[in-house]
């Protein structure tokens, strides 16, 4: 607990469905985390100063003030304070561009990370740019494109340092709808996994995306008539959504540097995808970019007047 | 009330979330109707019976077994009793194909009309073949394409008198699940129209359809960034899903007499949505197509020998 003392600032990632936060030190090292379901998707405005007390109380302290960096879904017009969005171009987490929340308690000094926007074609992220910003806080000349799988997977180009355009597919959240909740909940099991199957969905999907919400209701029939397993089924359905992304993408992953950043599994399952077009990636772990991104902003924050005269009161 | 003692047959409509029926005369004659939401789906096998009874019974007198056609999803696996699958090519709704279950009701006489299926691609339908039934028994020399739009979207072929093969497509439950459960729940309304947009949004599916996941989220991005309303982005919603399914069935609807079998707004739709294409269309009625299906299985049933000794007992 003592080292707990060292905490320079606290890191968050508030998404719609889930809160996390970090107690780190000025090195920018984790000294402890914690998590929670206090997502920004159940909260009203007055609810999220209490959760995230809730999460951080035990590292703070009377009379020392500790910045808090959030990123994510916090800063939307549904959240807890609207941050205004950033537009493309434009270089992802920088200090200047935090929005401040006036909290009531005096313990914390709480910032958001603003999401970006493109006008053309209309986009929108929130949380992703902090990630983008921790890939370039660790490579500093990376230039290519950022994969970044999940519920709204988003690809983006970065240039010198800068975000120039991005797209976002709503593959994930799909996934999650027909497997739980559509007629293929009886057919997609929730674990499990078939390379193979999956690539051959992603090549079907690339070769035929006009036909695949037939090749989805093809899931069910064979898993009634033809016996098709779970684990196939979900293996497949993973294939025909991110085969169709692919091919939705091509002018983002050909011919360039792609970087994945995500959870574990789904990573790999996107770099299986691309190999079977021969496209190659490098994935990187995505809560070791969110940190690095968190902690870009706290390092531009903490070297700030405003900053210094809010942990000054400590 | 007088006039149901001469109801000759009750026909029933048994899907997944609803239950719809029907007293007939012998001529095919509309007596009277019910409906309630005891769909297959909320029942366990037990359960049929009584929900049946539930809506039927002011329509049987005791001493009179009175025959109940069924067609839907009341004959799958899940339902009351599994009626096995035809395969194609198949005449759809012949007497001599229906499931006898046995009721404990001495009042009802319970037939369950089969679904078909095909094994190369795997599809099943059960419900539109009695649909594809009363078209054919209403147009016998009918040739050509039939589309059955809702949940699941069936199109298929039919050529002298026989189903020869179909395919099906989840473009009503996607369009459920992104309007109703997904993020643009937020940025789609429930009702208005804007034929415009949706003959737009077919059109850039069509061309694109491998851009399709990407367009669907830029529904979201473009409520929150371009004020799109919630009746456009509804319109553009099911164009995006309709054009995709029609850029996957030209196969069915280029140089082929289309029938449309669904109820007004969607047939409608589907129409626009096909005239964007030069193709021409006509629509039926899906209640009146039911109820001619239905009629043609009870007809087959009443004038078989199984029958007829149901009926004496009355």
């Amino acid at each position: 607990m003592s080292n707990l003392l060292l905490t320079r600032w606290i890191g968050v990632d508030w998404g719609t469905s889930r809160l996390r936060a970090w107690a780190m030190n000025s090195e920018g090292t984790v000294l402890a985390r914690s998590a929670s379901d206090s997502g920004m998707g159940s909260l009203r405005p007055n609810d999220f100063e209490p959760a995230l007390l809730a999460l951080v109380a035990p590292w703070l302290r009377e009379g020392c003030t500790i910045p808090v960096i959030c990123c994510g879904m916090v800063g939307s017009r549904q959240g807890w304070l609207e941050a205004p969005y950033m537009a493309v171009p434009a270089a992802p987490v920088t200090g200047g561009d935090l929005t401040r929340v006036n909290s009531r308690d005096q313990r914390i000094n709480v910032h958001i990370i603003p999401g970006i926007m493109q006008l053309q074609p209309a986009d929108v992220m929130r949380g992703e740019e902090t990630q983008i910003g921790g890939l370039l806080a660790q490579e500093p000349g990376f230039s290519g494109v950022v994969c970044l799988p999940g519920t709204h997977t988003k690809w983006a180009r970065v240039r010198g340092g800068e975000l120039v355009g991005f797209s976002t597919f709503m593959t994930g959240e799909l996934f999650s709808l027909l497997a739980e909740q559509s007629v293929l909940r009886h057919s997609v099991g929730a674990d499990g996994w078939d390379k193979g199957a999956f690539c051959e969905a992603v090549v079907s999907s690339l070769n035929e995306p006009e036909r695949w919400a037939e090749k989805l209701f093809s899931l069910r029939a064979r898993s009634l008539i033809c016996d098709l397993s779970r684990t196939e089924a979900r293996a497949r359905l993973s294939g025909l959504l991110i085969g169709l992304e692919l091919g939705g993408t091509t002018q983002y992953w050909q011919s360039h540097n792609v970087a994945i950043l995500g959870t574990d599994a789904l990573s790999l399952a996107y770099c299986d995808a691309l190999e079977t077009q021969g496209a190659l990636c490098k994935r990187y772990d995505v809560e070791a970019m969110t940190l690095a991104g968190l902690n870009s902003a706290a390092s531009q924050l903490l070297n700030s007047p405003h900053a210094l005269e809010a942990v000054q009161d400590g």
